[in-house]
């Protein structure tokens, strides 16, 4: 059996130490960071995670959804603050069945640390950051903190889970015919905190994801157990996009306090610790990459951010990075052993995928920041929940097929595209979903979405 | 005055020496490999250069044109090779005042480095590949070849000329917000060769770039000073693409040979030395690489190919890397000594216009490799001769416009496309250029050009 060598103990790393020990393989994680369970490495810079079907499926394979679900906040809708202080609840799904499920990265890392630890095969190294690697020979280099500081590790196969930027794939760069694209958002975030009421309570609706959609920028929270929650404001960096609304503009007290009162007055009325919080904490950037091939030699693959990192509009990143799992060890079960096979199959069938996924992520932010606050656009999800409930294996709401479902990424974007057109052709000139031309919406879903197999 | 650092010999490293010898600045070029001039470092993979007037421009500008001109060799058009054997040549400008100048890429630089080596303020440093580079410090790391291997070169201001993998690059990689790019196409090419016959004479037409189109892959070649020419085979890898058009498929003496008989009949004949040839030199890769942004801590900054590596397909790679430099030394005149705003003007210049060829060279393959040999394209390309001396300073071929002027490349880009879809209207349904109408092409080049400005 080989043993196997994971580059990074992030959620999808631990994640994917467990599928291996379950497997019998010996697992060695390597990670640059100290162990977070024993040190704060909190960097002021998490958004919080919306755990959902992909992920729980892939958490329930491994048998530690049960464990998870202690540690997750169930969110029923999107509730929007309007800039009057306004609230109204969207249901994300059909009933309250269907839900997304707020989980602080930090929290289900360590989580996962544990629960992977329990397999006397796997082990962890912390303080160890990757510092190169020879792809032909499979020798991985690390800083292990000594005076001379290298170290290096043979490994029989490898898998980078070490994130965006990757000093593994930084390696795979110089290969030849090595494709590859990042792309930052003109946008970056800001983690802020609303705490609990003195008596330890939630001080807004606790089971729902808080959206104040300004346009072309956005604040949003995301509850905690303690009671808190975690915000992240999306702002353009420079006054060149977004004029006073922008990172650059926001350079003292008095315009941040300003801006809040004038953007987002219900939510500064929470935020006791808002000027220290914003100048205390950095500015995140928000990365999309894509890169082709993910496996080298048969000996090397990439799973997870470092393949194919993603902006947080969707709440899809570690969901897409948990399913990555599910897939590959699909691959592991169809060609046991034999590396080069497994790894191919798996990119094959995810490559096509995680391109989708990326698109509808950096799609979603207009819809978010924006359209969730437009009549039209509710008019058009009213259509859209009407045409689901009498089209039920044929017309789901984009949404609830990335989210809710395991359908491939690549077929929701490709059906929501489909049905994004018929939802706009059939709320031309009205104002009413009652309204619609139903003869006409059959025609066209069974013109445009017949192609398509069924979902149940 | 600042020294500054130039990181690569190339040919765009060494003509921007001159350009800041000129100046007054002190330069020192490190360079990865040996000096040329000394050591054969053929690697087997040069595609030669086609110089024209971006290029030609530049090398004036410094006082260079005269000496590189006499290791030009003038090609006036294309010369096509049909798979009967049967050749036609399509000129490349209006009359013979329009040429492209065939040049060895080795000749060039070695030439270039003699010229850039008669100021004393220039010094080469060869046999130093760089290792690194800290943006912050503006130290720059090179492996020196001695045992401890490592040597740190402070700089006021660095240029990196070091080529499409450029090692500078790969530290900006690193720094947030630095989009990044690159692409491989799933062609390569491969370096072959027709020497001069028994008497040193050209065994084709010398004044030429010679195609020989066959839809989905082609065999170039072009003149050298010794009377030889430079082929390259443009050719798919994998048998998925190209069939038995690829090099998967090529992979025995007999393969080859009854590949070229088969599509190179004429040339074949002349190629003494292709099998030894075809197995010896390596597969060269085609890559486009786009990057934001070209500069960092108004101290280092990308240039040529490190920037902006694009497909040799419209002889454009040297000539836009040329043309940074004319660029670069405008931008310098502009804030003398300030290099942060001379580098942000710079890049303000270039990217769009870099962007723009980087797309028309991708576009360019279809065109030489197939369209060349096609009917209907050859009707449109006698309408456009025919437009161009009816309203010469307002419908220009597009090829003109990137070759024989320095009209912005994106310029170039977007009048090509708009006029591209008058000759595609304008071609409908006859067979002869004669039987345009007009009246009709009159009103759509005053329709949709006249935005521009006139070019003369």
């Amino acid at each position: 059996m080989q043993n196997i060598t994971i580059v990074g103990a992030g959620l999808a790393g631990s994640l994917l130490s467990v599928y291996l020990a379950k497997r019998g393989y010996g697992v060695n994680i390597y990670e640059r960071r100290p162990d977070m369970r024993k040190a704060d490495i909190s960097a002021g810079k998490s958004i919080n995670l919306a755990l959902s079907t992909r992920g729980i499926h892939a958490l329930k394979e491994v048998g530690l959804y049960e464990e998870i679900k202690k540690i997750s906040i169930p969110m029923y809708g999107r509730m929007i603050h309007s800039p009057d202080g306004a609230t109204s609840l969207q249901p994300y799904g059909k009933d309250m069945s269907e839900y997304i499920n707020s989980v602080s990265r930090g929290e289900l890392n360590k989580k996962l640390m544990d629960l992977a630890e329990e397999f006397p095969s796997v082990k962890f190294h912390f303080n160890m950051p990757c510092t190169g690697i020879d792809l032909n020979k499979n020798i991985i280099h690390f800083n292990n903190g000594t005076k001379t500081g290298a170290e290096e590790i043979s490994s029989d196969v490898t898998i980078a889970t070490d994130g965006a930027t990757s000093p593994v794939r930084m390696e795979m760069l110089k290969v030849p015919r090595f494709d590859f694209k990042q792309e930052y958002e003109n946008y970056g975030y800001k983690e802020l905190h609303i705490p609990p009421d003195a008596n330890g309570h939630f001080q807004m609706e606790t089971n729902a994801l808080h959206i104040w959609p300004r346009g072309s920028f956005m604040l949003i929270a995301l509850p905690n157990m303690d009671g808190s929650f975690t915000c992240t404001l999306f702002l353009a960096y420079e006054r060149a996009l977004g004029g006073e609304n922008s990172f650059e503009a926001l350079n003292n007290k008095k315009a941040v306090q300003s801006f809040f009162e004038k953007n987002f007055a219900d939510a500064i009325r929470l935020m006791p610790g808002l000027l220290n919080d914003f100048f205390e904490n950095p500015t995140g950037t928000l990365i999309t990459v894509k890169c082709y091939p993910w496996c080298m030699n048969g000996k090397t693959a990439l799973l997870g951010d470092s393949a194919h990192a993603i902006v947080p509009f969707f709440g899809q990143g570690m969901n897409a990075a948990f399913e990555d799992c599910t897939y590959l060890n699909e691959c592991i079960d169809k060609f046991p052993g034999e590396w080069d096979k497994i790894f191919n199959a798996y990119q094959e069938m995810r490559k096509v995928n995680t391109d989708a996924i990326a698109d509808l992520a950096q799609e979603n932010f207009v819809e978010m920041r924006d359209l969730v606050a437009d009549a039209r656009f509710q008019l058009k999800k009213k259509i859209e929940t009407l045409l689901y409930s009498k089209y039920p294996e044929v017309f789901i709401p984009k949404y609830s097929m990335v989210t809710f479902l395991r359908v491939p990424y690549s077929a929701a974007l490709q059906r929501g595209r489909l049905q994004e057109a018929i939802l706009q052709e059939l709320s031309e000139g009205i104002s009413d979903p009652a309204e619609i031309d139903l003869e006409k919406a059959d025609k066209l879903i069974k013109e445009r979405l017949s192609k398509f197999e069924n979902i149940n």
